[in-house]
């Protein structure tokens, strides 16, 4: 069933060097939006949700622009707020060979980061929605960004709206401002009933070690006990280009793996962990079952990988169709 | 040693997205120029044959560029009535990793649909041809195409001109005007010389089932005593831009098998078909031996995969290059 | 330590036609600089070296720009003579699948090949060097070039300049004005401290046969008392685009060996062997042992095939994570 | 005062040749987003109101992305119809120099024009509205979205929506299905309140000859009780891109003139009049005086000129700034 | 009255940098083809005479695509030589404002110069012809062209074919070799027909001085008995992009003057005699009048500024919409 | 007489819109480098001065392939400091028609903003120079780079440096961080032997009103005793496109004008003001008369709105054609 879905999060400009080229190598930049809770709710717009984005914009070309791309997605901008500022802007050299893909950020004092936390009402926000979505890099932004986060969480807890939370720890990010990473994504874990983690992330939030994923999760259904779901991939890189991918589901009854996908001439990875997030919280409104959960996760996040730009223009039934094996030749 | 081939059919502009991108992904086409018969012709003619061209093409910059566009590859195009209408496109998304390429039609009501059968003037077209090549394409285009074909056909049968024959069918465009597709095709097939079907086409086409593709084309052969061969290929796809493809010559003495060529890093697979035909209709041509026809027809369909647009852009010094497994290092 | 290396050669402008399209396929090429000494020489003063140029351009826009991109690089060009004439171009198609990349050369009656040997000041070229490099193109392009090259070498050994050596043996330059290749690279072989060159390469210079790489480089050390080093790679294609390389480094001491890498997607593959060279001569400078030598040259040739253009745009760091085999997902 | 505004007709894709090449010239098209009455509801949510376009499109990328281009300027798209068809094209050459920009038609057979006019609920449609606007060529593409044109403007007087109409006399499109269009038309300009019509739009509807667009106009008022006020701009072209563009509004009280602007270096010239149209609208709804309607709608068209593609991405403020003759040099 | 002519002269590429660019600002030059005689001869191919171009080219890529381009545009490439050898370039830089286009050669030692004189088979060429037309440029090529254009005016002469002839003087391609050019100039245009020069010209190849064109011209009637036509253009440049141009023809019984086309926005002024020529000569060989013939001829002239390339891609209709001062809007 | 000069200043990236398209209208960005200081240093250098930067650059891919650029044309870059941090960005939208061209700045918390003027050793910096140049962006950029400017030009008294000092006042940039520009710049002023202000720039700085140019200059010679010289420029903009530029310079003997320079179809305006005082230091180096140097200079400015980007890739040569007025048609 479709569920209105909240993503607090900063929206970016992301500017790619041509082709295969270094950076500056030739005078031009393709320019794509990402942010990874719009990019998990672009998603979950195109496959029916109705999804409505919180962030702040300037009130310039580009925060115009990135508003109407969220539109013609079907993504809800009325909580975007609008002001004087900056947008966040990553630069994306696309590797090969063995080369590693490289981004340079430049995302520092952009108005999101600098947007007051009491500049959101999330009660009125999260009226009428079902899931409030974010991720670890929305509290790293900044010490704004961070009560805003808190503050969001607070009340989605009292207004019944669930949490989707997905780990994505950035050190730089709270390294720049001296903020206490584990300690405030501990906080919002806590209210978390789904969350995109792996044993690394599970580790860095509790100050534990564990000797394998199986061990962390249990562990984090031991110490969180409104998770009901974990949820995460596994990622072997044989070049730059040829990797391979799978997912798993835990539940506090079991586990859920989907089959490994070859990934062969990958043209772009960004955005493919919020394709698998927006994968899942799909199946969960939906009521998949864990197994076709993960199974559609899995299979969306590799479509992810077809497809240039952040966003996951793809459909339902592309998903489906991955799911199933169907045959790669042209379709007419 | 040199004929004269008159292919028959309709012809297309193809405008693919640019690079790996969704349709309308970003503002922008690439034209190429494509149509089956002529995508053959164009392989035929840069091989040395004397290729006439045989459609219809509007009055107007589309027909004009398509026209110079064949000429420039050495067709001879006096044979292809101008009128007013408007020229069949095809839409191309080309797929990656795990999602396959996308072709969207928009050839519906085109001027080669509408014109009278009677437009053609077969015993003057035909006139000192030797062979004529027409696929499954042309009759399913439409009612007039379809008497067209089917008076190609007759024509060439009393002009004592071969027919080659490439199976090719396309449901979509059969459904499109309820044609009677199988009854259809199997009057062509009667007189064909030269056809490229595998075990489904002949399944279709005469009604039968077929456990094994020797089993059909045996079927074959006894069902269209005019048929002296059937060629047809074997793909196999890993990913979508990794495939293997191997050629299967059948006579009525024998089957000839070409090696499995696996193609790494696929650049465009339209128009392989169509190449891998005019490979076994040069090898006819120049009396090769069936063995080297295989060969030869299996190697030029591979080369085209490696060619952006439906047309073979290659030599046979090229396609004898690829034959013969020479080195594939940088050539000064 | 950095060193300070005189590359000599010449300078050529390369025109691709664009993604993997034929030469002439559609209206555009895309522009790079070339030439196999300056692009050794770029690697090596991004690699910290102190670079100067040899060579000789017209004073036009397409000398300046080349002049140009070498001072950006950080190539030292006091030593680029500047005339009236054209400067040298190569056209390359970038093959795929079966198909080769191939090069269309045309550098006949450039303003180098027509530079007198005399224009160059060797001793002043020479004065604070710490080696030459050339390769056998550059005796290769015509007679003055030849002389050239031969007093260059002679004057560095009058100096007490190192001299590398790049077999490169080309023998369509060498036929088109009737040098005698071998005698003449052997000439320079003699005094070259340091050669890339191969068991065919060394079988041209002397005349001898060779059963195996270890034979004739065993032999090269003996017929070359001067010699120190012998480097060379060895290329296995499975594709135009997979590709597996590995490096040999021989000393009188014994030989060293990289692990082999493979190459999937290689991007371009113009260029590597210099990128290469330019690896093993920074090892020397920087007194790496010749395990560190051969497993830096290699993996900086590696990278090479990873960057569009011939010129290896990466950086000490980028090679070594090459050389560790650091992860290759995105870099953050 | 911002107002609902009904936008209904067809929405075309065009592709325009890049620069001012020839169509065909070389393998490029670039793609915009067009129709009349798009066009001018485009500029309308752009000024603040609120638009709901009424059309049908289908269901595939193509379809899709222009719902999403029009969402995108805030275009309400919920009365889209969405099927089985192809979307019409509009080839676009871009003059230059003595030679005039050309378009080449390809809309026929659209689903749009094959549409049922029983298909559109205007009850529900125009429920809220104030007005509802459409040009004659919505009437022109067909039985079908004649009678659909017709009902909607029955259906409109029904609901006291105010209808305006924007004459747009297309001889061929009337000629391809014999609808007799000045009848037609003239059954719904009886509707109008506002017309966007000059002297020979007046004379084709009426039948009659007049000596001045005074007369005509002054005509209309006479023939048609209804009509409040008819706007429309005379252009001067000294050459394909410098042109001189001026506007009036006649009301019953007057006649309002702009000053002439003169405009140098057009970049896109379609789009121009709907862009006037929709600045008369927004003057209309906003309660300005008509002087100032009429420099408005005029200063809108002009700066349409400067746009690529056929919608006016501009803002109020801009168009403000046009108006006043602020300056003309950079703004930091 | 269609008519034969066989265009004698280099084929050249020419490579454009993009937009308004210096040379090598960006890397990447756009292709097109030219060659004085061929740009003419294209232009007559289009307006629907039978042309034979006579020339040199590769045996590569670049003399493929030249040829196949010929073809495509209706020009007959019999006669047009194969051999070994580089293809003349050209490089153009687009100026504007008061910055001048720039071209920059790369023709020397193209396989044209050095093909012999006697390759040609100058009575088998112009069997069947009814002229022969060639430009100054051709003999200034080198010695051995020089002989093949004076072996062809010889042989046109022989077969009663009209020569035209094409002033084009090149002083520096000329002072490459040390021809005496216009001493061999006077021999060619001892055998014209018609002649396109102006006073300059006939001061140059006369040695005499003039004080106007009208005494230029009546003396060239006096010197060159044979000449029947003698045309020539006036072009004033106002900026680089704004020019006016006007054509005069005069014969034995007068002079005919077009009105001065005032060119606004100029795109592309290469090629713009060639076009005035072509359109000369069509007048010739249709019948027209002096008048019509120099209107037509200057139209001509003007489209060609409009369109990118050396090539002239325009009608007889456009032409004559030209002349006759069409409206300049939007055609549809 | 060459000079040494060393600019002071930030360096920025520019994004620019492609076309004339608004910004983010479709998903491309050109890159150029700009900066007014870097810009005239570019201009100084092609003129064959000794030009040293003194700036502050990120050690990343963006500060890197600035310092490559400004190297290319021949800048010493020694003295740019590299950091960790963001270099300042500005988006470039090119107007059209009266639609005026439009800059976004994104250079807030720039690494040059934050680097401490401490940082900066000018003793050492402005050992050998002649002159030392800066406009009144540099203080505004931020309280550091204020002090820096400060420093700077009291070091250059200190060394008998002469400084030349562009008014540039940027009230923005002032206004963000509360610095007082107007005595700020008059400290500066203070100290300047030739300034690029006009009547309004001294009446801002000098805080009284003038009823002329020649007034206010006369009354800054009178206020500043070091000045020798005033230069500016007059530009009228007929349309966005078309302009007509003149420039003045003022001496304590008189006034000397350029001609109006009418300047049709401007590429760039951008730049211009810096490529003019650029003009007039390379006339004061050269020890031209004031006439000459006024003239020089605004040719300088003329040829600049020719190119793209902010550099003035330009020559002596060229400058002095532009002044003599030499032919506007294509130079072979």
């Amino acid at each position: 069933m479709a569920g209105r879905i909240i993503c607090f999060g900063e929206l970016l400009l992301r500017f790619t060097a041509p082709g295969n080229e270094r950076l500056m190598q030739s005078p031009r930049f393709d320019v794509h939006f990402g942010g990874a809770e719009a990019n998990a709710g672009v998603s979950l717009a195109r496959f029916g949700h109705d999804v409505g984005m919180v962030s702040a914009l300037p009130d310039n070309p580009f925060g115009h622009s990135m508003s109407e791309a969220l539109r013609a997605q079907g993504v809800d901008t009325r909580h975007v707020l609008a002001g004087e500022g900056r947008m966040g802007i990553y630069f994306l050299e696309t590797g090969a060979v063995r080369r590693p893909s490289r981004i340079v950020y430049d995302r520092a004092n952009s108005l999101f980061a600098n947007t007051r936390a009491s500049s959101y009402d999330w009660a009125s926000v999260l009226n009428g929605a079902d899931w409030l979505h974010l991720s670890g890099i929305t509290p790293a932004v900044g010490p704004e960004p961070m009560r805003a986060a808190q503050a969001a969480v607070r009340a989605a807890q009292k207004a019944n709206v669930k949490v989707a939370f997905d780990g994505n720890y950035r050190e730089a990010l709270w390294a720049a401002w001296g903020g206490s990473g584990p300690s405030i994504l501990r906080d919002i874990l806590v209210h978390a009933d789904t969350a995109f983690i792996n044993e690394r992330d599970i580790a860095l939030i509790t100050g534990k070690e564990f000797s394998s994923r199986e061990e962390a999760v249990a562990h984090a259904f031991t110490e969180f006990p409104a998770l009901t779901s974990v949820a995460c991939t596994t990622r072997a890189q044989e070049a730059v280009s040829n990797q391979t991918l799978s997912g798993e589901l835990y539940t506090r009854s079991g586990v859920w793996k989907s089959t490994p996908h070859e990934m062969i001439d990958v043209i772009d990875r960004i955005g493919g962990g919020d394709a698998f997030a927006a994968g899942v919280l799909h199946g969960v409104l939906e009521g998949f079952d864990p197994q076709r959960t993960i199974d559609f996760a899995t299979a969306a996040g590799v479509i992810k990988h077809s497809i240039p730009g952040d966003w996951n223009l793809t459909t339902i039934q592309e998903v489906e169709e991955a799911m199933s094996g169907s045959g790669l030749d042209v379709r007419r």
